[in-house]
């Protein structure tokens, strides 16, 4: 995270929703006010076993990593699943997610979707169709992006303005120096 | 799957019980009616994040693999679990077990826990002291293996015997040659 102990200066989050048949992730750059997309996409499991489609996830997602180079992550938290089964396939593609993340250096923080949907339109019973609209706005995209990106984007954007709130703490209570 | 290929060959079977805290595995090789324990271990969960946990469960299997080069694999199967939180959190370890198998090209079979018993004790209800015994005693083991160890072990004889049964098979079929 070696941006995020420089003040003020630039950091990029990665965000991911993982997900059994499609997993998101979007990068996302945080600089004072400014919030930019860096990349983002929706990894399609592939594979005939399980075993195999987990190892596309984490395969693709390292790559990604490797390509854009976040200095840190986030994902949503889980607290409630429809049952255990639709828990035990999701935690699959979670585990994947969170350890692709913990072999870059990237401990991830978690923000409940409330949280997520609270940064980014407001408050935290956004529904879908708002959030993607407000995260097409502040990143100033053309169209909103496909499901999956969009909610990996808009938990990193929760994690920037996170990132950037806590930092700009630190620099009213002097702990800090301002960029 | 190279040996499961060779009929009657020697196969190196891998037999993971994942968990969240520890994570038991267990190499066992079969040939013709013998059974023999190549390596095994427990695998405890170290790091301080979720994320660094999974990752560090990750490299090991990884490096189990690479040292002991199983030719197949093998976990059981979850039908249930207490709730959909305990679900998640077992889904976490057991994504990162499946991922790497399949990143060694180890598409593991999965088998209910009243198969393992059944294949390991004779009977589908056995307790656990009992799948300790038997396990010690297919493998001509001095001591019972630690729990995580002898559930990994269990898991892979029950695949090792499975492996073995349909070599047969194709051999009285004359699918195959015997050795």
């Amino acid at each position: 995270m070696r941006s995020v102990d420089r003040p003020g200066g630039r950091v990029r989050v990665l965000g991911i929703d993982p997900g059994s048949l499609a997993t998101g992730y979007g990068v996302v750059c945080v600089e004072r006010s400014m919030l930019r997309r860096i990349a983002g996409g929706t990894i399609r499991a592939k594979g005939d076993t399980l075993a195999d489609r987990l190892a596309y996830l984490q395969r693709e997602l390292a790559r990604a990593i490797a390509e854009h180079s976040p200095e840190t992550a986030a994902l949503e938290s889980i607290f409630s699943a429809k049952n255990a089964r639709s828990a035990l396939v999701l935690g699959h593609a979670r585990g994947v997610a969170l350890a692709a993340c913990g072999i870059a250096g990237l401990g991830p923080a978690e923000y409940t979707p409330q949280q997520v949907k609270a940064a980014v339109t407001g408050h935290g019973r956004a529904d879908k169709a708002q959030v993607m609209l407000m995260v097409q706005r502040l990143l100033g995209l053309v169209a909103p992006p496909p499901s999956d990106e969009a909610d990996a984007l808009a938990v990193a954007i929760c994690h920037g303005m996170s990132v950037r709130v806590r930092s700009a703490q630190r620099i009213a209570h002097g702990l800090e120096r301002a960029p």
